[in-house]
């Protein structure tokens, strides 16, 4: 098997475009459609101040090795990671120490914040209190809005101007597809490459590995000589995420190309969502930036009575 | 086990909906499910000339019984039925001679016709020249695409106003995710309850079975004493939708509302469907519909030299 563009080697052969890469190519050809999808959506301008949700695992790992070669053209981008440690036990040490190793390689510097410094709780104390209070809610749940809102704090206090996330394509094909299944129209219609609309107060989430499957996000960590020792979340059997991800994979093996289809879909979606406008109001708590007067994690630490 | 409305033994448990159902409620429920659909969806006018699409499978016999029902309060509608045979042998045998049987019975006149007779060809005759030809399409293509014109072809010659299937909620399902697994985002927005826009020399297909699983509509043929014997297509196999029937069916046993769901996701996509005006010609062989030069049927039928 020979490398489709440079007739060395191959050591990759990607089964829905049916080229072969070598290392080189491969590892070329990746930070070229990332370039692409930052281009063709505009993900970014030229003088933002990038803050890049780090976790040490191999998605936040590729995303900040490429913005960091791509910023090295844009002298007025500023780019910086963030780290949110929710306080489960272990699950973020290696992922600490490798953020940190990588964000000095690259020259980013790295914030490390908490549930506990931010919210006064670690994710296990919220939902053993969440146990006993009887509020029925998963850990995914309470852990996705208040590592949103984490984010959106850290992002207003460094003054970034964007959010980018390791998203890749399998996360965003399950998204999707998740939000057909649940009904969820409106989700579904905010699922595009970036978002829709500004709203006050809130710092823009752009997601520029969107269009890369999981499979090549890893081979790119691997032939980088990234580690990949990836320490699985104790709560992650308890979300749906798992069921559509093995479906998902299922179909896609018969059927290459069809993630992809799911994400453009979706692309293509959010660009009708001109009618759905959203009411932004500020949460009377805390200050954030919320749809209700009262926002999802105020909402949330109330009814555990953790309100700080 | 108790009927949740009259207190007799109850037959079934709706998981979804957690009510239980005598046969006598549970007929009378989906009557009224049907009707309200109906209405809520304006499918008919009180005027309308209804060409119900019947094969003798339970899906149209269910829904020849509660249109005739519905049919004697409006006077001014009038109830026509139409058999299309494919030409498959064995297939149609006893579809045919069940849906005489039931059409007689409910006072609704039945028109047959055939691939052969409208096009000259069997099913059979045409996936036969097309591997021949090389023509390398899936006989549930052709099959789909015969089907529909001619089910337009006599629908006019009938002065329909109307066309009525049988699809029910899992097969509007399994469309839908079939439709978003293919990225084909014009069909997903085209997926409403009934056609958005009126297309000159089409008559506006409805689906009043929409909402009810294949599950209740099994259910209902059995409490009305109809026979079950349903004939599978001998290409059935073929297709990407036994794939997806599959995966939704899991998915619905695990998270009950699901194909409800997705299903009215799509009934709020097609209400945004204002932008995506469709461009009708007439087909310059057939004079057909057709959004392009020659329709699909006859590019079909051109491609495998049998135009007639």
């Amino acid at each position: 098997m020979r490398c489709t563009r440079c007739g060395t080697k191959a050591v990759y052969h990607s089964l829905y475009s049916g080229h072969n890469f070598c290392v080189k190519c491969f590892l070329k050809n990746v930070d070229h459609r990332v370039k692409t999808a930052i281009n063709k959506h505009k993900l970014f301008d030229t003088k933002d101040r990038i803050l890049i949700a780090i976790s040490g695992g191999k998605d936040s790992q590729v995303l900040a090795t490429i913005l960091s070669k791509i910023e090295k053209k844009f002298p007025n981008v500023t780019l910086m990671a963030l780290l949110i440690d929710e306080g489960v036990p272990g699950y973020r040490d290696f992922g600490l120490k490798r953020s940190k190793e990588l964000c000095k390689e690259l020259g980013i510097p790295l914030t490390v914040t908490s549930f506990k410094e931010l919210f006064g709780y670690s994710l296990p104390e919220i939902t053993s209190i969440a146990e006993k209070k009887e509020v029925m809610l998963g850990a995914c749940t309470f852990c996705g809005i208040l590592r949103r809102r984490a984010m959106n704090i850290k992002a207003k206090e460094l003054n970034a101007t964007k959010v980018a996330t390791g998203h890749n394509l399998d996360d965003e094909a399950q998204t999707v597809l998740m939000n057909l299944l649940r009904g969820d129209v409106l989700r579904l219609l905010r699922l595009g490459p970036k978002p829709v609309e500004e709203l006050p107060g809130f710092v823009p989430r752009v997601k520029p590995l969107r269009y890369i499957p999981e499979k090549e996000i890893t081979l790119y960590a691997y032939f980088k000589g990234y580690p990949l020792y990836e320490v699985e979340c104790p709560y992650v059997r308890t979300s749906m995420r798992d069921e559509i991800r093995f479906i998902l994979n299922e179909i896609e093996k018969k059927h290459p190309g069809t993630k992809y289809a799911i994400v453009r879909a979706a692309d293509k979606l959010s660009t009708m969502n001109t009618s759905f406008k959203v009411h932004v109001d500020t949460c009377k708590y805390c200050g954030e930036p919320t749809s209700r007067s009262i926002c999802r994690a105020c909402e949330l630490l109330e009814a555990l009575g953790v309100m700080t």
